[in-house]
Order: C-alpha cells, then sequence, then structure tokens
C-alpha cells in the first residue's frame, strides 16, 4: 500500500472514530423526540415524497422519529451558496431535481437540517406557527415513490447468494459464471413495475412448461413467487459521466441516497432442470421479474451512512483498475425479512442478513455501469440484487431459505412456506445499529394478492 | 376457421381494397406539394418533436412533403369529441399526452388532419397567415426524440436472425431454443440510451476477455461495434392493462404508432467461444448493448400502415391462446441500411430487409409482455429486435453479413467492412410502397465517434 494510501486510511479512521463517539454522546440531540429503536434518529434524516389527507400534493420531507418535516415548508430556510439559488426544488413532486443539483448542494442540505432541528437551535422550535405547518405526523401521510425512476438497473452482487443460486442450477464445480469475480454482473429491470412500500403485489400469470421432458406449455398463474431481499441507490445525474466520459470507481461520490428493496419473483415451477431456462435463455429475466418490484419510500443519504462502513472485502482476482477504489465504502446493515400468512397473529422472520455480504461495491457497481459511455440520469435505481450472508438464516431470498423448495420454511404457528401464498404479507426493514440510536430506512411492506382469473 | 372468423378476415379484405384503389387514384389530394419517393405522402402523416432556430420550444408537429405542420399552431382546430376537450396535448414538448387519450382521439387527429390538408379544403389553404404561422420546412427545423420513454424493451422477434445466431453460436441442431416458437423472447434495454436520429455514437470501452482459453481480462475499446435494424412501437397507456389485467393478442389494438431504431450493439472481439458469454451470462446483454439506441424522429400511426398489412406467417406450433390473433398484422415495410465511411463518395447499401420477415406479431409481443400483469405506459418503447430476412443481402445485422466477422462486407470505393470503424456514418431508411406514393419514417442515422482516450 503507498503511503498516500496509509495517510487516506488513516484519516478516514479518525472520521469514523469522531463520528462515532459525537454521534453516541448526543442522541438526544434534537427537540423532536426520537425513541431508541426508531429507524428516524437526528443522525439519519432521510428524504421522502409524502401527501396528506388535507393536501394532496405531493412534497418533499424528510422524517425525524415520527414526525416528517416538510421541505416545502421552510425551503426559504436553505439560504447556503450551493443551495440558495435552488430553494424550488423542494417545492417539486419528486425528489429528482434536488439529486439534479449535485453534492455540495445535498451537504448543505443536511447541515442546515442538523441545525434546524438541533435542541439548542430556536428558529423552527420556537416558532410555534411555522412548527405546526412545517410538522407532520408519519402516521396521518402517505408516502409516494421518491423519484421518477428513468431507468432501474439491478445487479448480482453477493458472492454467498451468486453461489447458491449456482449449486442450485449448475452445480458445486460451476457455482460461479467465469465472470463473475471479474465484473459486478447485472441486467436491466422494469422502471415501470417499481412501488412504493404497501402497494399490493399481484400473482402474475403466464406462460411456463412444467416438465422438461414434456413438449407443451400452459399459461397459468405462476406457483412459485418469491421475495428477495436488495439495497437500492438512487443516484444523482453527474455531467462528468455523461459528457466527459466514464467514471474511475475511486472517483464515484456521485452516489446521494440508498433506499431498499424488496422484489417478488416469478418463478415456474419446473421440476427436472434449470428452473428459468423457459424464459431468460438467451437474454436474460422478463417477465420473471418485471410485475413488482418495492422499494422503501425513505431515501437514506451516504453520509448518515458512514459511521457504520467497514473495511471492504478482500477481492481476488483484483479487479481492472477502472474498477478498484482503497477507500472502505461496505455498510453495516442489518436487514431484515418477516412473513405473515393470512390468520397468522405476528410476522415471522424468516431471514436476517446484512448489506455489508455484499462484494461489488456500490462505488463499483457504478463505475462499471458507466465504463461504456452509458448515461445515468437523477433518479436512475441501481439495486445490489439479492443479499445473502454465509449462514443459511442470512440467505436473502426465499429460492435459498427453501432451497429451491425442497425443504420447508417454519414460520411458526403451524404454517410453513416454500415460496409465497396468496395473502401473504412481507416486510422488509433494515437498520444501522449505533449506540442507542438507529439510521434506518423504514418500512418496505406488501401483500401478495391472487392471480386476477380471466 | 370459425364462420365469424371468415367473416372477419373478408371484411379486412375488403377495407384494405377499398384504402388501395382510394390511394393509388389520388396521390395528388394534398394542397401541400409531395414528390413521389417523398417519405412523407399525404396517407402518412406521421407525429414528431421538432423545434426551430427562432423558436426553442419543443412542439408537436406532423410531416407532410418537406414541410412540418405545428400542431400547436393549429390546435383549436381539433374539435371533435373525444380531442375536442383535450386539445391541450399538441401544447406537450413530447407526444407522450397525446398518446394518452387514446384510440378515438388518435382517429380522429388522423381524419382532422387529412381534411386540413385535403386539396379541396379552404381552412389552411386559403389563410395564408395561418399558413405562415403553422408550416415550417423541415430543413430548417431540428427533430428530438418524440417522447419521453419510460421502459424500452427489446423483442427477438424475427426468426432467420435468432436461427442465425444460433447457427453461429450453438451450432445447427440447436439454433433455435426451446422457448423461441412458444413465446415472443425480450429483455429490458436501457431508455436513457436512446437518442433521436443524428446523435453520434462514441465508440464504447469496457471489460473484455479476448481469448477463452486466457485467464486475464482487459479494459480497452471494443473492436467489434455493430449496426442492427428494429422496428420499434411506441405504446398507449391502456388503463385495461394496468387495471382490468392483461391484453390478449386479439384485443391489442392498443398500439398507437411505429418508428424505428437501429441499434449499435458492443461486441468483443472473442476468438473461440459464444461471442457474449463474458459479459451476459445468466443475466442477459447489459453494457454490450445500452450506450447508444437510434430512433427516427417520426412516428408513424398504425393506421397509415394498414394498406400495407399481409397474412401472418404461419405459425407451429400454434401458440397458446392468449398469443392467439386472426387478423393480419404482418406489414410490408421496405427496411435499408447504409454505410458510408470517412472518404467514400457515397453511401453503400449493405442490407436489405423486410418487416414483414417478423414471426412474432407486434399484438403477439404486447400481449406477452402484459400477460404477468407488467404495466405499459404512453412513450414505452417496444422493438422487434432485428429483422433479417432468408437471403444474405436481408440480413439485418452486421453481425450476420459478416458472418460474425469471417468475411468481409463489401462498400465499393474499395472499402470493406465486417465491423464498424470510427467515423462509419450508417443510414437506416424504411418505408412502404404504394402506386405512386410512399409511406416512410424518414431517416435513421448517427455517426460512429471514436472511443473515449483516458
Amino acid at each position: 500500500m503507498s503511503q498516500v494510501n496509509i495517510w487516506k486510511r488513516l484519516l478516514a479512521l479518525l472520521v469514523t472514530l469522531r463520528s462515532i463517539s459525537e454521534y453516541d454522546c448526543n442522541f438526544k440531540m434534537s427537540f423532536v423526540k426520537v425513541e431508541e429503536k426508531s429507524d428516524f434518529s437526528y443522525h439519519n434524516l432521510p428524504y421522502g415524497v409524502f401527501s396528506t389527507p388535507d393536501n394532496s400534493r405531493h412534497r418533499i420531507g424528510v422524517a425525524i422519529g415520527d414526525q416528517i418535516l416538510d421541505l416545502s415548508a421552510i425551503k426559504h430556510l436553505f439560504n447556503g451558496p450551493a443551495l440558495g439559488p435552488h430553494q424550488d426544488v423542494f417545492e417539486q413532486p419528486t425528489l429528482n431535481a434536488f439529486m439534479a443539483v449535485g453534492y455540495d448542494a445535498w451537504r448543505e442540505a443536511r447541515k442546515c437540517l442538523q441545525m434546524l432541528l438541533a435542541a439548542n437551535e430556536s428558529t423552527l422550535r420556537d416558532d410555534a406557527s411555522l412548527r405546526s405547518r412545517a410538522f407532520v405526523q408519519q402516521t396521518s401521510a402517505v408516502m409516494h415513490l421518491p423519484a421518477e425512476i428513468g431507468d432501474y438497473t439491478d445487479f448480482y452482487s453477493s458472492k454467498d447468494h451468486a453461489t447458491n443460486v449456482g449449486i442450485m442450477f449448475r452445480g458445486k464445480e460451476n457455482a460461479l459464471m467465469p465472470n463473475w469475480l471479474r465484473l459486478p454482473v447485472g441486467y436491466h429491470g422494469r422502471a415501470s413495475s417499481v412501488v412504493v412500500s404497501g402497494a399490493p403485489i399481484r400473482r402474475p400469470r403466464g406462460q411456463m412448461r412444467p416438465d422438461a421432458d414434456m413438449l407443451h406449455v400452459f399459461q397459468r398463474e405462476s406457483v412459485r413467487i418469491m421475495q428477495r431481499v436488495d439495497i437500492c441507490m438512487l443516484y444523482e445525474y453527474s455531467s462528468r459521466i455523461v459528457l466527459f466520459g466514464t467514471v474511475h470507481a475511486e472517483q464515484s461520490d456521485a452516489v446521494l441516497m440508498v433506499t431498499y428493496s424488496m422484489q417478488c419473483l416469478f418463478l415456474f415451477y419446473v421440476a427436472a432442470r434449470d428452473i428459468q431456462a423457459w424464459e431468460y435463455v438467451p437474454l436474460g429475466p422478463f417477465l420473471g421479474k418485471n410485475f413488482g418490484t418495492t422499494i422503501s419510500p425513505w431515501v437514506v443519504p451516504m453520509e448518515a451512512l458512514m459511521p457504520f462502513v467497514e473495511p471492504n472485502p478482500v477481492q481476488d482476482p483484483v479487479p481492472l483498475p477502472y474498477l478498484r477504489h482503497d477507500d472502505p465504502y461496505t455498510f453495516n446493515i442489518n436487514l431484515f425479512v418477516a412473513v405473515k400468512g393470512e390468520g397468522m397473529r405476528e410476522a415471522a422472520t424468516i431471514c436476517k442478513s446484512n448489506f455489508k455480504y455484499m462484494y461489488w461495491s456500490m462505488k463499483q457497481q457504478l463505475a462499471h455501469h458507466t465504463v461504456n459511455g452509458c448515461n445515468v440520469r437523477p433518479g436512475d435505481l441501481l439495486a445490489s440484487g439479492t443479499i445473502s450472508g454465509p449462514d443459511p438464516e442470512s440467505f436473502g431470498s426465499m429460492l435459498e431459505l427453501s432451497w429451491r423448495g425442497s425443504k420447508t420454511i417454519d414460520l411458526g404457528d403451524g404454517e410453513t412456506r416454500t415460496f409465497l401464498k396468496d395473502g401473504d404479507e412481507v416486510t422488509l426493514t433494515g437498520h444501522c445499529e449505533g449506540r442507542g440510536y438507529r439510521v434506518g430506512f423504514g418500512l418496505c411492506e406488501g401483500k401478495i394478492l391472487p392471480a386476477l382469473q380471466q
């Protein structure tokens, strides 16, 4: 490691230590009350788009505790040099314009919010009239998609997940394809299928071939639909990417915010051969993955995640130069998936995974995505793909948890699953655990409706 | 065939015969002069989005001869019951709102335009002031993307193309995958990569493995970039699709308009094995196809294509019921690809294909796309995939024309190609040939710029 790199690492470590000590000592930093287990501590301040029963206009807000701070009501308070001329971004019905103003403006927005919400700051705290206009109870708000999503890309960046799926379909010897350790494999998903937490997902119908030895095919409802867990990034537009070429992983601080998603997959029951072969050879997943992707409404700034950064996994072979970066960009985010069947008293947690199990970093995904000149726009969504860890309880998809349907997943109450049943409610939660506070993503949930009969 | 179907076919035939006789006798139907070889006859009237040097506002126009009729200047003339309440759709900077008003409004718009442009109709013809505001020379206009494209789907619906590619990579015995004859195979492309005719395409850089026997990989500029020819559809939004389930091919008159595209593909030079294997296993094409897709600026109404409909190809095996339709929906559209290298005096035509070679119809593609509940929005783009015919001169991609680079394509002037060189200008044209008139798509062109050196 070069001297420069040693210094960079030391510096990063110091910054982290300072942040942790600050954060740990100051978990009651805001005049807004925040419960210890709330996802939305003063250290988080995620952005979202909401409306209320008395005001149907979609507007941008920030979550803190059980409140939403309506930025359209306080936009005049963002007076810094970068954001001052662009206060109207907080009047928009989506985050796209805010994303497009760039990194300096986001930092400024966050600093301004931390100032305004601080326990010792009177601007908002002591202005009862402004407070009553600017704060909304989360329980009385309806959340919407945080951005207009132009394109949605799904990677395949968890080594444990790729290995598990590889073993299931190709055997242990060929579990990882030769390209997997060289580049972050990805594909284009369907942006129109992305819905916000709470929207139900209808069981799809489609063409399938139940048995590889039979020549005939059927149209019927899919038996095997399953959940998986992802972390998504919502990206900024960088003119650098579009006009001046591609991004090196070292430089790719273009990431603004992180949300996360749950995708219901459409898997046909195929008894004796590659489960997805019927549809996806040779051009990849299509109808199997484009009928429903649920994302959380709250978009967490990367700065809020920095105190939870960990060393990157060792990559062997060493990737090509455009994919290298020395700064740690692996995040300790606990992820949980729970399922509640109809009639069950409470949801059963079926998976405990962690975002740190990802092999390819978000920086590497972005660098790879743009290496050929592909443009990225504000609001574009990039997903990590299913995140599985080394232990069976950390497997991030029902495909792995039930090992392709060969064993049951116990939900308690006498209920078991291999794949999802109609009426199942699936909940994804995720948070970083500080001392006495959390930086979390809120709920990401959806109910499975029965297929249409027609 | 049922009696009902015989009647439906007879009726379709009568409509076609009437249209042809009308059209053939009346090729000078408009007061706007149209050359016989112009793509934009009175029978075409395609929609596009343009601006002019003296007015940078993007506005909707209709091409006729060498003119554009600016619909924002004559929107008050669209007074029918369906479109009258929605005249503001012609004030929008894209076609999305017009697409969203639906089929009755489109028919009405077309009838109104045919009336206004007719030789014997005085409203526009005799109003010099309105004419001067409403007509713009095509040569003085800049064309823009006709719609905001939400999602872009690429099918793989030419049997000759799929067979050729299959032979190259899997041998004659396994040319078509088992699913190919059962469903229209497709995948999601990158909407942000779609550009309008005239935009240059930069040669991509990327990761590749030049030799399957070598373990190391490189980042460098792609040697093998090639052209291919597609017809794209721009779709309407149908609440039927989204709210009430899926579309049966019989009912899928949801198609509004047809444009077409040329895609530069990103193919690495790989000597000894499946050419795309390095990137695209197991999740399909990604960086190989997301750096540039050029579409024509003019969007042709399906009604203008109906006189050129032909019987559908016989499909064996008979597809599942949701993919069946009896009405002919195969169109005789001549397609040409020409390449002009730097220093060449004129472009050389390298491919003469036809849209009628498509095996899966547009109706079948839409029915398949939505069978699982996937929603389709106005402005979504669906492409047929490369269209090849049975003869070598009709092969729709340089991959096939050069048979994977194993033989050269003669351009005259001593120039040959296997794949595209820097500086090559590629032009795609397409038209239906009536007697004395054409219904065409205009130019779809782009120049290959050298890769960025960085």
